[in-house]
């Protein structure tokens, strides 16, 4: 195994603790219900990506914040029962553990997000300025706070600057929301992954269309991918290379939440062990697919070939 | 100080987490939406009315069971915060920390609830056999498994029958959920609380209506009790003493959670410090308005004059 192998995937990005409550109909308001099952789970995009990658054999570790109390010690044991490196997770004292809650019904399939207000910190300069990049061959940006994020890549283009090509890190970045401050990341990754909600907020009606309307954006040489759920991924390269894999739909629809991490962290884990742009696509596509038929990650690995 | 003065209160009944998530618009199916703000808070109907009675400066019991893990903790020490003996309270080991969700909409008022599904074994014949009479001076039972909670009552029956009148222990019951084997309880309490709920299910338009309706089925000398939120409280009792206190809503209506509860525990309280029914009844419905003026329990007393 070379160096560059055992060095390490970086996830910089949101944890958070996910209360998911299944239930059969979606609750009128002011009604006293009873939900089929409930379960915690680590979420966060970043966070999930680790997941992931760590369960595809991949060394990596995940940066963000996290509140002091209760749910921190859940979400800590949880990175290390997969493994995820947290030495450079940030506590912050806090005297409410927040939580996103999930409502998942099984009878249409919907999920309804209601977001804690989360008044933590995100990542800045300065703590990512103490991070020793040479244990790193791949640093991905979950985009939040975008202005500071852009600082921080910099620093990794610096830190690149001096390197030979193949010690350089690669940087990935996703585009995720539709804020205005995110879309400053396009010409900041290596890889950019932008969703089907920007791209439709942007009126591009397939994901062909938004990798080729975005494609502008990007810096030279970059690689960009748009997933679009049910009808699979396109991506385009450098030279205008275009790419689609189609989805991998599971038998059942059981679990889409994550869905869009495990796409991510298959198409980093492909292309950063280097593979071409068409395998990275098909397996983050197939991965991803057999993610939502299955409640969290475990056994995604055993449940998808290569 | 008696001896009867130093002894506490039994509350048997439910405890759980509840996670509070404040919005200013109910959240639509499949959306993705923030909450204005979320907290986490010790739940429960009996747990509710032992943080009340414990405020009030009742020394007082918690009988239930806890789920091992993450919220266990949190509980635990919420009870400790307000001095509830727990002593008590039986673990059960559990992978997942159960918890109900609420979501509290300040546009409408309105509080949505999922509960989990709790799949915990409620306070048997058994674990109530072990416990020693001799500490209480009144046991308040929340419906639940209401078949086992009636050989409980019988046991303290049994106790009461070898022991003079004024070391008796008083017995009461809260019929809240309309559930068919709960009614069974209304013979069983010295002090019956019966819901609006319960009322409304049974055809009753009042509280006045229910306690005249219901009063068949308590047993001889008790006293029936009716809270008919902002219609104030009634109760009939010996000799069929009618006696009636408004609501006393307050300036502006924040948290209605656990305000039943509260009602409770401002009764008991005065019960058994051996006030007046009207006394009784007029401070439940005082103290419970009071409660909806702010959130959870803190400053009750302070907030309310006797």
């Amino acid at each position: 195994m070379s160096m560059a192998e055992q060095k390490k995937i970086l996830c910089v990005g949101l944890v958070c603790l996910d209360i998911i409550n299944v239930v059969d109909k979606y609750p009128e308001e002011d009604s006293d219900s009873r939900c089929l099952s409930q379960r915690w789970q680590r979420g966060g995009n970043a966070s999930n990506s680790c997941t992931v990658l760590s369960l595809l054999g991949a060394p990596c570790a995940f940066m963000g914040s996290l509140a002091a109390g209760l749910t921190a010690d859940f979400i800590l044991e949880d990175f290390q029962v997969f493994c995820i490196d947290v030495s450079l997770v940030s506590k912050h004292a806090q005297c409410v553990p927040p939580a996103s809650v999930v409502i998942s019904n099984i009878s249409t399939g919907s999920r309804t997000i209601l977001h804690m207000n989360r008044n933590l910190p995100d990542v800045t300069l300065e703590d990512f300025s103490k991070v020793n990049l040479h244990q790193f061959k791949w640093m991905h940006w979950e985009g939040r706070n975008a202005e500071e994020q852009v600082k921080m890549i910099q620093q990794v283009e610096q830190y690149n600057s001096t390197l030979p090509q193949q010690e350089r890190i690669t940087v990935s970045v996703e585009i995720e929301k539709t804020r205005e401050p995110l879309y400053q990341l396009f010409p900041y990754g290596d890889v950019v992954f932008v969703s089907k909600d920007v791209a439709s907020y942007f009126g591009y009606e397939s994901a062909e269309a938004a990798v080729r309307g975005f494609y502008s954006r990007v810096k030279k040489g970059a690689i960009l991918i748009c997933a679009w759920a049910e009808k699979g991924a396109d991506a385009l390269g450098p030279d205008g290379v275009h790419v689609h894999s189609d989805a991998f739909p599971p038998e059942k629809l059981v679990d889409t939440l994550g869905a869009g991490d495990t796409f991510n962290a298959g198409v980093i884990f492909m292309l950063s062990n280097g593979k071409s742009l068409q395998e990275a696509l098909t397996f983050g596509c197939k991965i991803a697919g057999k993610k939502c038929g299955f409640h969290g990650y475990d056994g995604i690995v055993e449940k998808t070939s290569t």
